[in-house]
């Protein structure tokens, strides 16, 4: 039975949001595992009071007074508020009572407390959030998706590595081809650090580079010169990236709905609503953490909640962090031979 | 009448994409300027037997003899290459028998080309590629477009000035708004070279200075916070955007199209494909140089070479540079005082 500790206090309409897609986690989802909701009881008992028909049988209540705020300082909030439920969700993961824990709360928090409270693997130099984005076929990894602003070149590489066994792990790709994203495909192009990291990245063991790709390699379309299932880039990049695809997406339905106004109401438009809709993915993981740890946005719809509660899952039951933490163990091995 | 030197032989598909943008431009923009055709004056007339109808009387040829190409290191091309098409065309404006040089060669080498032969106008540290990003409404500059990869502070509120003159003069915005792009709103998000520039554009004289932005922001939609003209970002995250950008649009109506195939048939959704259609706009301006220098993508369509005319010719009549100048001298003695 895969145990998750859910923030319930987290995002922007907590806990009505959190209960809600937890409710509908476990309507939904393939059985074997039981939520653990963090916050204040009261108010969960409340939310929960709206949904008769849950299995109480696979929830716990975990009292947690404190909430962290979305624009406190991270590791000051962490260190401060210990009774916060972002603090007692990850507490329950650190000391073996949890094997997964998710917050639509504040990110940087979230990224210290992570670090802090689960450790990082062996030979991780930071961890880094980790983003799908929704294509026309299979999702595409970016990393860093904002929670590293300036990274060096060693950090990237270790991204590429992180990505890939996420990649192999969750979505079943058994050789993920890593791309570094830069502003030209030639071993020239890009800044110092992107350049080093392609000199790094092209020499790293277990690795399927396929060398420097440019923004519009991205998704898979007409104008992808190579597929990849990885894109290594600093989280500044990254950040600027997701929000704009996200918002690219709305802008482009809404212009076909000026245009043709029942365009979505059509069968066969249902699916592309989906593809375009970041809640199927749900919540990103924070991969190089010793455990498993998924951050949602704070705007995350009950779906989006839901669906952070399948990767938490998923990443629990293949032991990503196991893996993870044995891919950089060879690494230091390699390294130090 | 103004002139504009056209660097016949800088396409991927050149001198045939040149001259066919030229025919177009020639039959379909108000008349009052003529083009320099720069390049080998042989393969030109052998392009130019194609189209019998077009107005010689507008046209004069430039012989060139050298190519600058596409993978060439910019600096050592343009200096040893005085006799390429790039240099020539730039040399035909420095020396006053041109208004505006237009290729769609090697961009590096015509922003070095530019900067040496045009020069800087004082108190500009680097010119930039601004690029048009189209939406459903009114297009956003973005700049810089990915001429300068690195960036200070101090170059980032120059982008910002050159952005508003350029706006005011070619898209009539009376006071453009500028926006800073970032993973966030808040003062003390992003790297210290933004937080920096923040600090400088929030002081900075003239300026509509609306603070920093993220990726969402950037069109306009449901999503966006806040309106914007101008959006300042280093060219390493302007040109993945940009890129990015052009393919999502494509991915889009792709998913689109395998959706409701005649879906772009319908009278109704031309503009949709001319709204996402890079080509619409042409040439992105290199702002800072003193005169008019447009660069376009190699793989550009006569569609988007005609444009490049319309602006050059728009960029030379509305005195773009000479504003450019006025501003920049107008900072200078701000700060002298």
């Amino acid at each position: 039975m895969i145990r998750v500790a859910l923030d319930a206090m987290g995002g922007d309409s907590a806990p009505r949001t959190e209960i809600a897609g937890v409710v509908e986690a476990l309507a939904e989802l393939p059985e074997g595992f039981l939520i653990q909701l963090v916050g204040r009881c009261g108010a969960i008992e409340a939310e929960l009071a709206r949904h008769p028909g849950v299995d109480r049988g696979r929830l716990e209540l975990h009292e947690a007074a404190d909430v962290i705020g979305m624009s406190e300082k991270p590791l000051q909030a962490v260190r401060r508020k210990p009774d916060s439920s972002l603090v007692v969700g990850l507490a329950l993961q650190r000391d073996g009572r949890s094997d997964a824990t998710i917050s639509a709360g504040n990110t940087g928090a979230m990224l210290a407390g992570s670090t802090m409270l689960l450790g990082l693997h062996d030979g991780v130099e930071r961890a880094t959030v980790a983003t799908l984005f929704p294509t026309g076929t299979e999702p595409v990894l970016v990393l860093d998706g904002g929670a590293n602003l300036d990274c060096t070149p060693r950090e990237l590489l270790g991204f590429a590595y992180l990505g890939t066994v996420y990649m192999r792990d969750l979505m079943g790709r058994p050789n993920p081809v890593v791309g570094l994203l830069n502003v030209g495909e030639e071993e020239e192009k890009g800044t110092a650090i992107v350049r080093e990291a392609h000199q790094l990245l092209k020499r790293a063991p277990r690795l399927n580079y396929a060398g420097n790709i440019e923004g519009r390699d991205i998704l898979p379309g007409p104008q992808q010169r190579v597929p990849v299932d990885v894109v290594v880039c600093d989280g500044f990049v990254g950040n600027v990236v997701l929000k704009f695809y996200e918002s690219s997406a709305r802008v482009f339905v809404g212009l076909l709905e000026e245009r043709i106004p029942d365009a979505f109401d059509r069968p066969e438009m249902a699916d592309l609503n989906r593809i375009l809709d970041y809640s199927t993915y749900g919540g990103a993981p924070l991969l190089g953490v010793k455990g498993v740890s998924i951050v949602c946005h704070g705007a995350s719809t009950p779906t989006a909640i839901r669906n952070a509660i399948r990767v938490a899952v998923q990443a629990a039951r293949a032991g990503l962090s196991q893996h993870i933490g044995a891919e950089f163990a060879q690494r230091q091995t390699a390294t130090s031979a």
